[in-house]
This record gives structure tokens, sequence and C-alpha cells, in this order.
């Protein structure tokens, strides 16, 4: 951020009075332009013993596998972003089941939560950010190929609940590699 | 949003090409804005019977109660983020347990989060942005001057479950009153 979004002019990064983070701080009109993490929110669709998988067509991680997810947007209700996402990102329709996994992810500034989903027909496809869609079996998930660390800890507790015979609520991070 | 954050010019808001919504694009060098929910962190620490509660010297809602919470920040972890409100907002240093309520409130873009924590000693106080902290047992809960309702549900949620025995995640949404 180099300019400010009220005014235009420009902005310095400063600790604001009463405050004890830097922010964006307009030079002109003294405007407070605060950055927050955002939330990327999916969920896992299943259709009896499998689950939806989506093959990236876009940048980060082209080609590698991921749940469907995407940006929370304003106005909408988490459990809103998740059927939304997977109406455009596999073309499907689902009922959410219950809230499974919130999993931090600060050095990225993102927060991840993912539903269960029960996918409720067979008519799904690739949308715009999707190079290929397909229902998969725990034995035949793309583990090396999985797009990022949120999806497949997810996947994980998902299927060690499934193994236990009960699913339960998670959270957690994902810390950076060391 | 009026002006562009990168480059200064005027912005106007348009659906960009392959997207459904309109965003905020610069006139001058095509920068996409987005503007996501905010997510609100918090928690309920607990002393015996008795669990902490802010009054809050701010705006929205000064004067009435709340739990510890705030805007959680970039490079943070939610759980950090619930520790660093509670020690803020009350000067009480806490032990987080489990992730207790996730709440979307789509009408204000927000999503809040809370957990049960464990208050570590008696050693608090009002923060900068609090008039007053106290402990209350749940028979003088102020349930007519409580801030926001994801603070009243939360502890709507935490009285029901402690009274059955057990506590349990919930999930959910606030919407605006008709």
């Amino acid at each position: 951020m180099k300019f400010c979004s009220d005014c235009g002019a420009p902005v310095t990064l400063k600790v604001p009075p009463g405050d004890n983070l830097p922010r964006h701080v307009c030079d002109a009109c003294s405007a407070i332009h605060y950055v927050n993490p955002r939330m990327v929110i999916g969920c896992i669709p299943e259709w009896e013993d499998r689950v939806l998988l989506c093959r990236r067509a876009i940048e980060p991680r082209y080609g590698l596998w991921t749940l469907p997810a995407g940006f929370m947007e304003n106005g909408e209700t988490v459990a809103q972003a998740a059927a939304r996402e997977t109406l455009e990102e596999a073309r499907a329709r689902v009922e959410l089941a219950e809230m499974f996994t919130v999993l931090s992810v600060p050095h990225v500034n993102q927060v991840h939560i993912f539903y269960r989903a029960r996918l409720l027909d067979l008519d799904f496809g690739p949308g715009a950010e999707s190079l290929d869609v397909k229902l998969v079996p725990e034995a035949e998930v793309p583990w090396q190929e999985i797009a990022f660390r949120t999806i497949s800890t997810t996947l994980r507790h998902y299927y060690a609940d499934r193994k236990a015979g009960s699913f339960s609520f998670h959270s957690g991070e994902i810390l950076p590699v060391r």
C-alpha cells in the first residue's frame, strides 16, 4: 500500500497513537488503513466412500489437487462461502454438514475453514479455476500432489475420524516448513 | 474506497473479467482491490464458576459488556489473537482451551471466533479499551447490557453446555434483527 484509498495522498507506515503495530497512515487525511487476515472457506464433498477433489487451473500450485475452496466474500456467512466456492470450482451442489476444521496459516495471513458436506448429485465438473474434478476413494488420494497443507491436514483428520467411526471438530495451525 | 492504494489514481466499481462481483478496479494500473470479511477473536476466561467480562470504553456499544475480543492481525494465529486481545483488553493472562464458537455476522462482514480459556491468575484490570473488567457468576451476567449478539450467543452456549456437563463446538450465524 502506497497511497490512501480515501483521498489518494501518499501513506506512511507508522504506529498510530494508542496502537502498538505499524499501520499505513495517510499523510494528508490521517486515515489509518488496517490490513487483516483473509479467510479461505471450502468443504469436503462426500459421495459414498469418495470425496470430490479439484485440480487447480490457477496459480499458486497450478496442476495440484485441492478441496473446493476460496476466499470468503463480504456479505456472506462461512457456510454460504463454502457452498458457493464448491459450486464455482466444481460445479457441484452440496448439503453442508458440520464445520470440520479451522486452521490458521499465519505466515500467509490466512485462516482456512472446511465443512464436511454431502454431494447432492453427480452432475459436477471443472469450473473456471479447475482443470479437472473427480471423486476419489481414500486409496487414490494424490497425497504427493495436494496443493496446500491445510488441505492435506483436513483430509488426514477426515480419514482418521472416519476410521475411528466418529467425526469431531479440529482447530490448529499450519506453520512454515523450517 | 476512492483511490488506488498501489498508484493513487481513481478507482471504479466494476465487475472484472472472469469475476461475478463488482470490485474496486484502478482506472490507471488496473489493480483489483478486493475487500474481505474480518475476524474478531476472543475468549471466555474462566475462574472457578465465574467468567471475565469487560465493559467497553470505545464505540460501538460504549459502556456495554463484552468478552475480551478484537480484530485478528496479520501474522498471528487465531489462538494468538485470542490471547493477545485478552491481555490488551483485560490485562489478563489465559491458557486457551478448545475453540468454542465460530459465528458469521454477514451484515457487518465479520466472523467472530471464541475459545474457552482458563484465567491464570487474578491480576487483571481494564486495558485502554475497557472501562471495567470483572469476574461474574452466571446469575450476575448483565444480559440486557451485552454489547454484541455474538457475545450473548457464545455465553448462552457456554452456560447450556456447562449445565449439560460437557462442552462442544458451535458454529452458526447472527442475522440482522428484522
